[in-house]
């Protein structure tokens, strides 16, 4: 069983409500909500105001995916903002077991991502205690990127240290250039939940795209 | 003649399209549009994406006010999403001449926000080449604050700082706290553009609130 | 009239209780507390914890000088270890303002520190809701310093400052160099409260020291 | 043999002569120093001053555990102030060979610090040259939290690579919840240090306390 | 009296000390350095190695510019590569009165630049000590801009900061597109040392370039 | 086959020109490039501009190595200058490999640099994009230092991860403490690309010097 998970970062941000409601009924298993501060990666897209506003016309889970600095000043927004899933990135947190906890303490889902060229062992403390690692598939912060092929071994090692620390619940997302043409190898990889931008958003026929992916 | 600018920070963000024909119906002049980045101020609301998907719902020209750090990196965008004026802070831009430069080099209409602690003295020198002052008359970063009642001598200071250097044509904006009961005094201080958020897109009858404040 | 506040930075940290007894005694009307960061100054000395565990020793009010920078993540923790007066510096606070109002909400006494090098007329915004202006007569961060001649033309003029700004109850304090040389000219200047540091605990006879200095 | 190192940081600060002497006698082997700058860190305690007022009331050698920017700044003056183990962050060091280096030529013993979330492998290089390991087995910055498991592994992999590395003498310092009931397990996964703050500061009779977790 | 300071900016960098040869010969009285560190302003040029090499192959004297963060690190490696002057940017330095005492203690002049947006009355407080102010009559940081018209107010300003503060030695200094079009208002408005890039080394014959701008 | 790159920063930096075709003459085959900014490492040396002016004195391809924080803004200006192999550090880079993807689409060669305490493993993402590893044997940003034995290991797992990522055309090269006494274990250990700065430029015969490192 997969996950699909559509970006709204393909979305018309003028029509949040309509393009989520549109993803609802087609099928997505969870809004992804690409957080971006314009300082870890260069580009600025939208905060917990945005999200606080969207979660009304929906009730499909969001899954927030922070690409922020200091991410743990967003926490108590986006709790407030109904967000099932937190992930930030083990390059923003020098203390990344306690953004974990504190996402925890706030009752949410913890999820780590990783950049491209970060390695997987880099989670290794962590590993037992998230709920979501999170590969990026292509550097974060930039739309219409192709896969990056090397990160299919880092779907494998995600699963891998998983299993090693006895976490048996914890998802492996993978986010970037999933598509058609990428999607099985991804999920032969072990991806749980696929994060869907123009896949989705950018077909014409939204409900046989996700179907497609699933 | 004064220009009215609802801000959509106080809009429903998953309804701008809607939010926005409406108070452009209602007479609004500029649409306000507050850029927060969560590092010169806690908050971060939106950026270029957001302002790109809006623009082509309306007519009303927008208005950018830059609560970032390092503005410059989002002045190419601001351009191709269709913005008349770019306000930058005094406090975010060492080099706040090239910055100005920079907007005017890209076929925009170039502001000067000041913090309420921040004199206007501070633009002294460039009082000559700003196409706007803005006078915030409350903190940024935060919504449903007080007018800060020192903030009208700026927008007197302000005014007599561009008479001054000869500047006939620019103006002077003044955001935070605006509403029926603040209006007066900032309309006699001097403002040009006067921001509302919650004044307008919190009345139930907006094309009444922004007359009220016209 | 004039304060006397001994600095603890001349004290001997290891016995603060009794240090701060003795000039409780000797007639200190404030016990003077430097907090540094090594980020703002160069140098670290002692931050909230320090001053919780001395609060229960002296009736003494606590005036307290943030050399460091975001100074607003500290006034919950000042407000909790008894602080009367805290004091921020002009050029660590971007929003100047709102951190005066933080502190003021919090129920304590707003300062406003200027480095030797920055004029007075920075604060001319803020002059009308101060409780302090702090005029630095050394540059901080270091001890054993010469007073700086040329601070007292901004004791006052940040006395016509604030008589300016209608505000009547602010008080001028100066802190650097302030000795039995240089008090009388501080003290004709306008200052009301005079920080003395080596002064005071580098006294034998530290009531002596402050009767001189009164 | 296991040494106790008694963190001030659950001490009264006020009394730090009377408090260090009391655990001295109680059979402290190292007195631990918390630095924290509020950068690092949220918290801001204490910094060289205060190392060098306590020196000279006591003979127990001093064990300096900076949660620090930029830590080199501070070797100097730890030199001067007396401090046995000078251990620095490996978070906080992109030059971290660099700094074992200073403060080995500083002539005083090196230690490399990890937060919970970084794994032991980030020492691979430079495991040869240093004197201590310090595994936080808590997030630094707070008290009262609880030990974290986790962290048992980290002290047997730290264990692993002195040993692969040829390292004999470097010891192995563990920092967080260590107390009578998560000592044992410290202990067997091969803790040669133990910091306690609240078990030997907050006991009544800090010499059982000592002699306990002995 | 006029000084001629050419910059190396706009010299053949391969080969400095022939180009430095030749505009000595040519009548210069400073050779002028811009140091940039990529930070301060977005180009990285050259720091203090540069600057000793080429030391030993004039006897001119040596005037810095330091486009630079924290500028106080350089003031020893500037004393040992022979640099007279030394100047500072206002907007560089939150404690620009110890950054001009230690280029004082250092044995050498202090300057203090402003950037064309900086009004001349930030240097107030300083205005009695400093050996130069450096007015930028174009934005720092980058070859080949036109003059600022406004910033020759800047130059009457500070002459008369300069007059009222009492301080009759200190000289002040213009760069930034200063050639024969426009040296001759520079000269009318007050300047003493003229900085000149491309007017001088972009110039066939240097030293008729330099008399003409003299 | 091993390259030998001589480093200008032990050459005269008055005589460029002169200098580099002196190592042209001599054999040199990369001309290698230490551009530092007095952030990520505390000196600061050259950039773009002394690189643009060397270029058109030497046909020997340019080697650069940025010791520089945000190294991707430089890319642009380095392809002008004509540079072949551009080397970013690990340690600057949040964003490796979008940073080496710009390197490429610019049409230079990539490598990657590592601090001496920097594990490879911390590359193994990487390692099947990038044209060259450096390892750094001593710390970077100092000149005059001794070659760090247990980098040698380093270099013999940096060819482990090349091999095992089945990149056969990237090169490893050595920096920091290369001469004829340790020439022949770091040959051994697997290096490429030797970067020599007194041990050339410091030599009264550098065709000898050279002819020796080889």
């Amino acid at each position: 069983m997969v996950a699909i998970c559509p970006s709204i970062l393909s979305a018309d941000f003028a029509r949040l409500a309509d393009e989520v409601k549109d993803v609802e009924k087609g099928g997505a298993d969870y809004i992804h909500l690409d957080l971006m501060d314009g300082h870890f990666v260069p580009n600025l897209t939208f905060g917990v105001p945005v999200i606080s506003s969207l979660r009304k016309y929906t009730s499909t889970p969001f899954d927030a995916h922070l690409m922020v600095e200091h991410p743990e000043t967003y926490i108590d927004g986006l709790k407030k903002a109904g967000v099932t899933y937190v992930t930030v990135h083990q390059e923003a947190c020098i203390h990344l077991d306690r953004v974990i906890q504190q996402i925890h303490e706030a009752g949410m889902k913890a999820g780590a991502a990783l950049n491209p060229a970060t390695p997987v062992s880099s989670l290794e403390c962590v590993a037992g205690m998230v709920d979501m690692i999170l590969i990026m598939s292509v550097n974060p912060g930039f739309g219409g990127q192709k896969f990056i092929p090397y990160t299919l071994d880092k779907i494998r090692a995600a699963r891998s240290l998983l299993t090693k620390s006895g976490n048996t619940t914890a998802v492996i997302e993978v986010d970037g250039g999933v598509n058609s043409k990428t999607v099985q190898a991804v999920r032969e990889a072990g991806a749980d939940f696929l994060v869907a931008g123009s896949a989705v958003f950018g077909a014409k026929d939204r409900t046989a795209a996700i179907a497609a992916l699933r």
